[in-house]
């Protein structure tokens, strides 16, 4: 991992509405006064690792080399649960061993991962609630002056690695899910564009359907359902001018078919 | 425009639930690592052009000179609608060629607007749905890096220059709109203030009527409706310890009548 | 206290749906290009000082010494009231006179407070709504370029240092109350941890009794109440994996009563 990088992103369901993630910031710089944090997202839902998830693998690879990412959602804080930080050949993860990084571990070959251990980098006090103030923050700022991860703990090979929910796929037809839905309503689904080898669909999604990709939102009416290939490499249903989620009457986890012949 | 200053503000309707404006300063960041990123707001109502270009007019002249302001409100996003970047003689600014500028563009005189089309200075792949992260962020990370305007792009004339709402002024009445509502419910109107010229007025909204200009929230009782000078420059109406649109059953759009005798 | 320190925290009600916060940065930044601005919390609920004193008070403590913290939740903003700075010997306040320190007066013994007045280090024009952007953030600029706590007015002692609410304390009972609801619908209650001496105990909110002190969410099962010493150095009451002020329809001000034997 390249060094001398002091970003410091930070993912959290901490909310904007208490101190938490200010106070997050302030252990930080306190250790490394230096440190530019950057604010992927607060408002993960409540204990929602599956969501966690979905934001961080659209967003970590956008950061230069050297970023470290900080992962809160972390609903079994203060348990036995193991915190861990994972080094790829380009950035550096701390998070709850909850799957929350499965995406992280799915997709990077050449990770290394440590739990993390070395109580002289945490906070003097470590509360069983906030340990994102006590063990997070104070754990990546030392890691963005320098220190290795070999010093946080030791290599282990039994993380949970989670698993990645992917589509039923033959040559007759694709059946995926909602697997994120975003703050306009647009339903993203785990069908991978690379899958899509034609503009001609058929896309059936709660009692809908839809019989084209298209190119931008433009080119439907405005109030009607368009399929498009979405920003993150999958494809996603949207709705012009309007809010998908809601006149469509779906939800994460409903299923998406998509027919092929 | 002065150069040196790394200073890139953001506005968007991207909101803080998703990792939309986390992605965008990545992008940035990873082009220009001095930059220094201030959100101006992202909860700009979705494709609200009307609030986002208030909400830039209320706030864009109080950072210091050369800086970048980006606009991302953007409904026509993927389709064939133009990116301008436009100079001031203190600023720059990034939006869609949909309006949003139109504050910027009846008030400063001297503007040189271009369309951006330089493909270089985009992101590797641009998807058809999130330009903020794949156009507009590595656009303006380059700007603050020192390209000039030129190299975005042909300078144009025919941008929509859009419309701004005066309020109708005879020597009788003043006739204005409510243009915004703030989070607290005051009521912004298009009546400038210059426009006022004494205390004692008679103000109609809704079904209320209020007599006097006050000089601040606590000169009526609590619950009290109050006409007021706003940090805007606009006549404002609020209410003491209340919210104003909730309780005099107002909206954006309604009438505002002054009588001036 | 020391100096060189470009830290400036910012807590308010301001919201993030306006432009109000993203103004006082550009205003701060135009006067201290150097300021590193930190966001503790922007969604205090509209003029709820109690809250805000709360937030203030579990998170100013964690920044680095020199940390300059800005208070704004200010209902009488344009009235009379008072505008103080205060420097403890770590950190310096800026905020209305309206106790929304108060858990800075009762815990800092040796306070310097002045009453800001010196209108040359504000904004050249002081609205009467939006102080934030014309006072607040220009002096807390100016402050952390150097300029001392004299320069902005006398030295004050009858500022409202208000009352902070201790739970009543028998050798048999503790009556405590909520003072604070979080994001999580966790139970912040205004009992001190050093108050309890053991783990067995036998604590009654609304219609519930809860007898055991918990180490962490995981010890009950989820959906299941449980009381636990909270982050902030107080007793909170909590659901896992569940919202607590909504499973037990009580609200902040709610008695809590803890029987000690």
């Amino acid at each position: 991992m390249s060094k001398n990088n002091d970003i410091i992103t930070l993912l959290t369901d901490f909310g904007v509405n208490d101190g938490f993630v200010g106070t997050m910031k302030g252990v930080i710089l306190s250790i490394n006064p230096a440190a530019k944090i950057v604010d992927i997202c607060h408002e993960v839902p409540a204990q929602d690792i599956e969501a966690g998830a979905f934001i961080l693998n659209t967003s970590y690879h956008y950061f230069s080399a050297g970023t470290i990412h900080v992962v809160v959602v972390d609903p079994g804080v203060g348990s036995g649960r193991r915190i861990l930080a994972a080094a790829s050949d380009k950035y550096l993860f701390l998070a709850p061993d909850n799957r929350i990084l499965k995406y992280i571990f799915h997709t990077n070959e050449t990770l290394t991962v440590v739990e993390v251990l070395n109580k002289k980098l945490f906070g003097r006090h470590v509360s069983q609630t906030f340990q994102g103030r006590d063990v997070f923050a104070p754990v990546a700022a030392h890691l963005s002056t320098g220190i290795t991860l070999e010093e946080l703990g030791p290599i282990i090979k039994d993380y949970d690695r989670g698993q990645i929910d992917r589509p039923w796929v033959t040559n007759k037809k694709i059946i995926g899910k909602i697997i994120y839905v975003d703050r306009f309503g647009n339903l993203i689904t785990n069908i991978n564009l690379a899958l899509l080898t034609r503009r001609e669909i058929r896309l059936t999604i709660g009692t809908i359907t839809i019989n084209r990709l298209s190119n931008c939102y433009a080119e439907v009416d405005s109030g009607q359902p368009l399929a498009i290939a979405g920003s993150s490499g999958y494809l996603e249903i949207a709705v012009r001018n309007g809010n998908a989620q809601q006149q469509l009457y779906v939800k994460r986890g409903d299923m998406v078919e998509l027919n092929c012949q």
